[in-house]
């Protein structure tokens, strides 16, 4: 699984106050820590500062990659932001997050994935929303990926995030979601699927319980790869679990070694 | 999903005693709780009672139907002691656990399917063994759904079980289960799929979470149906949870009342 670490969010109102006040230690703290728990990919994300977006988030880089050296996903909507955040990156091939299928934002992002040849997160949304049903997200993940490939972009580049709705609105968003895992994963087996999981249980109770079925359904269904907290550790012993029962961790022995490294929540 | 309580088993040595000095008292208990947490059957099994498996088990059936009218799974391979369930039970439609496709259990369990008109467990193992491979499984399997077909036993009476290996002797036997599950419930939909969870992790650490991870694995494969202890709190609420994010719970509404009921463990 590529986990993507998500906890430098500036929706995070623990962790925005670390941005508006430049606070250094806490960033490289954060990034550490997520890192140190098997983030493949530290997530930045400065979006909740209008003004000056691009500034923030090209300090984040610039800042973390004195001390980590995991790669970012450069995590924004706006073409001025990424550019930055790419700008300042030193810390190998980032992921931008994200583009869909959105003229506006093909028009201004893609442009930028391109020239920097770095990994790019789709979302399966277009100009028309948010599609209500797996077939209808399956069909704009199929013309984003034409997109992005006839633009140079390697397969193993693309990161399809099939876009979760909370089951709460929706009984059917969870078959929704992962009926769309599975079909773009069999169809493309060198693109990866990354979801942003949290999303799922919005507004239900027992939230983590069902944040953890569903990373497990989805890895099952073809997910193998994940915006979540690494720091918790729960969730990511479910992560070790499901790659053992998958089979992708041979003998077992990555569950083994963070077992007995006291990595897992029993 | 149809939840068989596995709790009143001569196999479990605190279960046992009671079984050995006909404690009806703790018996009844113990069915009675698993029926209200949930179990849609009550699995009876005195296997370990050599000289008299057919006695005790008809003593556990008219013991607990006194009190607890959940069906029963009537569990042995022992055709005598199938039949002697079968005549002492008066709690509706039982299920025989088990059948396999070897000749000598066809033979002696078979026509007790046929005669009581009961449900029925077919374990996808023949007189060469467990097979290795997915693919044999699913051959196993379909040669089972065939057999008892032309017995006119419906499919919806059928509960296959596709024969769960230890990961941690083989870190394939994840794979193996799922494909299996998979492709039999795609071929054959009104068959159920029931399995004994708990082998999967079998000699490895942290057992609870590789179970509650492989049971959504397996519901996410097509798994309807299965062998657990109903007791276990945390592991139905991942069964609650996983039918919410299947989409067989409707507006989740028994996850929301298991939840307010207090029956969710968080």
């Amino acid at each position: 699984m590529i986990i993507i670490g998500e906890k430098i969010n500036s929706t995070l109102e623990t962790v925005r106050p670390a941005m508006e006040t430049r606070d250094a230690a806490a960033i490289i703290d954060l990034a550490r820590r997520q890192s140190r728990a098997g983030a493949d990919y530290i997530d930045v994300n400065a979006g909740m500062f209008y003004k000056n977006e691009a500034e923030i988030l090209s300090w984040l880089i610039q800042t973390i990659q004195e001390e980590v050296k995991t790669p970012f996903t450069i995590d924004s909507p706006d073409p001025k932001a990424i550019l930055a955040g790419l700008k300042a990156n030193r810390n190998g091939k980032p992921i931008v997050n994200s583009i869909t299928g959105e003229k506006e934002r093909i028009n201004g992002i893609l442009p930028l994935v391109v020239e920097y040849k770095t990994g790019v997160i789709a979302l399966c949304m277009d100009d028309r929303g948010m599609p209500e049903t797996a077939s209808e997200r399956v069909e704009v993940a199929r013309s984003l990926i034409d997109l992005l490939t006839r633009e140079g972009i390697p397969l193993d580049d693309i990161y399809i995030d099939p876009m979760i709705r909370p089951i709460g609105t929706g009984s059917h968003y969870g078959v929704v979601a992962l009926d769309t895992i599975r079909t773009v994963k069999n169809e493309y087996p060198d693109v990866h699927i990354a979801c942003g999981l949290s999303n799922i249980s919005f507004g239900i109770p027992a939230r983590k319980v069902v944040n953890q079925a569903f990373l497990v359904a989805a890895m099952t269904s073809g997910m193998d790869g994940a915006i979540l907290d690494p720091l918790d550790k729960k969730l990511m012993t479910f992560v070790y679990a499901t790659e053992a029962l998958l089979g992708v961790d041979d003998f077992c022995m990555n569950f083994l070694t963070k077992f007995r490294e006291g990595q897992l929540e029993l």
